[in-house]
């Protein structure tokens, strides 16, 4: 039984998705059982490193997604139109979808999965998150046999290779994005990655897996790194820390089954794994009780790892159409539990005033006597114990002050730092960072 | 449909297991479907910290492979017998089987599976490699769509712990392995970790996994960490090293489709992301194409960890019971192939002789002119090319050099040291270890 493959897009990873399937030699025996049947473009005249039949080629997405020889659509347009109508037919017409849109799936998860499961079909996404890192398929099925209290992620390469350069070259942002830009690691217009937005829908998709609930993708709170100085990665470094963009879901209280759904600048202390994650690789840290902590790491992005992951998704498709008779019944009643998605609820989502975290700050004040004093008193007013103030340094005459605090409740913390911003001494607060 | 679980074996992985089936609440949805219906133990009067109704007990494990009730035999009591014995029942009596245990796996693998598809059974061992660290559903399934070139796992860990204690302490092993014997980290007799036997066990499954086709455990090259001196992990720290057992599996020729397969000592770059894997943890590199690296890392033991790896099958055989009805028949044509093993072949693995790889080699010398010279014209006549000739410093009267050498067959290496080890000037070798 040979399962006919549909690509809709054939760009780097969709070129990566088609030198796998074509040369299956070596690989999963499963790949034997595939045959890439059409492949949908934007020209068919432009000159291809991959080999295919011309006839293979179309520029038609819709002819793929409604032709009887294909059972599984891979969706590698990205963005969120046409690829959600182009996935939602082919649902309709009984097709498998595997796909590597972390936008579309963040955004209309719930319309595609109630689709998917009325018509007894497969949407499978390994390749969404984390590039080639397995990740999704453990999360779902081995690893949330724990009670997860927290996911931590390292999942946007661009953020995380200006970050690296920023810290190994002493540079500030606007340089490193504009040599990121030129090296192609950054798009031209570099929003989704550098505000966060990217990795807010990556950490949705694995917080729903690890907590077993829809998310809503408004609900993560969000904050770029456009604002990380060259002076705060400096600072950080002298007290024992690396600035990494962080996306984190976590269950605070058991009980409770709220979630705390974030992504923003955060300084990690040298000696945790996910600090020495560099450049465009991606790590994801899964903790759960009784487990302890799994990471999982690799490149995150790329042609190959990213194929790597689509043709993982494939493959489990064709095991169980391979062992699984009754699925290509479409009743609709036999999909694996495992890889079918059965989510029926929204997990609630705590707002960001009840997060409990250590901060970061830096003052710039007028350098006289007892200000580090004030500063204290107020915090403390306001239930904020400090771990360590440090005056370090003078600049452009004003005293430069770094704070850092125990784990305090974010409400606690803003409301001091009102209080702070209204003192004499008072110049600036330049920047304001969460601690892992 | 509730799913019967019959547990052999009740210890520390035993009951951690246990733990979480009696908890499902805030786990994997599919263990609302699990009950656990007989443990096996040797004794019915031992005070248990799991509460298991009484009548869940019993002392005869052939009642257990043989109860109507138990669908799923999860196999915990380790070693060859009777563990060998009881999974075949149990497969012959149309169970699934879980197990943990890396030695019956690697000795009777062939035996067991295939019995196992003959009768239309799983056996999985997620929990028999790196613990809680999901790695073999990934490396079987969704990594293997990879050409894969390379495993490498630090994956004993008792001897990572016996290292990381003898370089952060700058102690010697025998000093280390009675401290780790007495926090419980050793076994009183340590032969099967130290030796390398255990992590031999493991990369003989991952590799099996990871290049399809079944490995001659007798195969794996070993090499155990006794003779690693607290001298040689100073100087690695010098030259920028540091040390782990590695278990490596590796095929050098993708056309040939030879494993080479080793367990050894080695000096690892301290840039290396395996070198900051430290104390009881484990982590499994793999490479391939067009994947690049990625890493898996973890606890390697422990109750919690073990345990979760073990209700990470669990839930894996009730995801295919709950989808394929056609599986229950026992037709034994249906097994989905992610999850069964369909090796008929055993590899072909290279003699250690064929090796190529980076050398370190201390030695002890007469203090006379020309000895370095003489060093490095009986390596070149070998065509062993070096990489850098240090002499370290003076020991008994002796110099003492290190020599780290650059890509080069095993063979030539040896034969270069034998003619060394002929030459007045050399008074011994006290240590040869590999570099990655």
């Amino acid at each position: 039984m040979a399962i006919g493959i549909g690509l809709l897009g054939l760009g780097t990873v969709g070129t990566g998705t088609a030198e796998i399937l074509l040369t299956p030699h070596g690989r999963h025996p499963l790949l034997g059982e595939v045959v890439l049947k059409k492949a949908g473009v934007r020209s068919l005249d432009k000159p291809r490193s991959v080999g295919l039949p011309q006839d293979c080629l179309t520029t038609d997405l819709n002819e793929i997604v409604n032709d009887p020889d294909v059972q599984i659509v891979v969706e590698l347009l990205g963005g969120l139109e046409p690829a959600r109508t182009l996935i939602l037919e082919a649902i309709a017409n009984g097709k498998h979808i595997v796909t590597a849109n972390k936008a579309v799936i963040a955004k209309f998860g719930e319309e595609i999965y109630t689709a998917a499961n009325k018509a007894g079909v497969y949407v499978l996404l390994e390749a969404a998150v984390g590039g080639g890192i397995p990740v999704i398929k453990p999360l779902k099925q081995s690893l949330s046999v724990n009670r997860i209290t927290r996911v931590i992620g390292i999942i946007n390469g661009t953020t995380n290779y200006i970050l690296t350069q920023m810290t190994q070259n002493n540079a500030d942002f606007d340089t490193v994005l504009k040599d990121a830009q030129g090296l192609g690691y950054a798009e031209a217009d570099p929003t989704a990655d550098v505000d966060g937005g990217d990795a807010a829908d990556k950490i949705a998709i694995l917080a729903s897996l690890a907590f077993g609930g829809r998310i809503n993708r408004d609900d993560v709170y969000c904050e770029g790194i456009r604002d990380v100085s060259a002076a705060d990665i400096s600072f950080a470094t002298k007290l024992g820390f690396v600035i990494k963009l962080l996306a984190i879901a976590e269950r605070p209280d058991f009980e409770a089954d709220a979630l705390q759904l974030r992504v923003h600048p955060t300084l990690v202390p040298t000696s945790h794994p996910l600090a020495t994650v560099n450049g465009v690789f991606n790590a994801i840290l899964v903790e759960g009780e009784p487990l302890g902590q799994v990471m999982l790491s690799g490149p995150g992005a790329g042609a190959g790892a990213t194929a790597s992951a689509v043709v993982s998704d494939i493959v489990h498709v064709v095991g169980v159409l391979h062992s699984d008779h009754t699925l290509q019944d479409q009743t609709g009643k036999s999909l694996n539990p495992l890889l079918g998605c059965s989510h029926e609820h929204y997990s609630t989502t705590l707002p960001i005033d009840t997060l409990k975290t250590r901060f970061y700050a830096r003052f710039l004040s007028q350098d006289l006597p007892g200000v580090i004093g004030d500063l204290g008193t107020c915090f403390g007013q306001h239930q904020v114990s400090l771990e360590s103030v440090v005056q370090i340094g003078l600049k452009d005459d004003c005293a430069e002050i770094v704070v850092v605090t125990h784990d305090v409740y974010e409400a606690n913390f803003r409301e001091a730092l009102a209080e702070i911003q209204g003192l004499e001494a008072i110049k600036d607060v330049p920047s304001i960072l969460r601690v892992l």
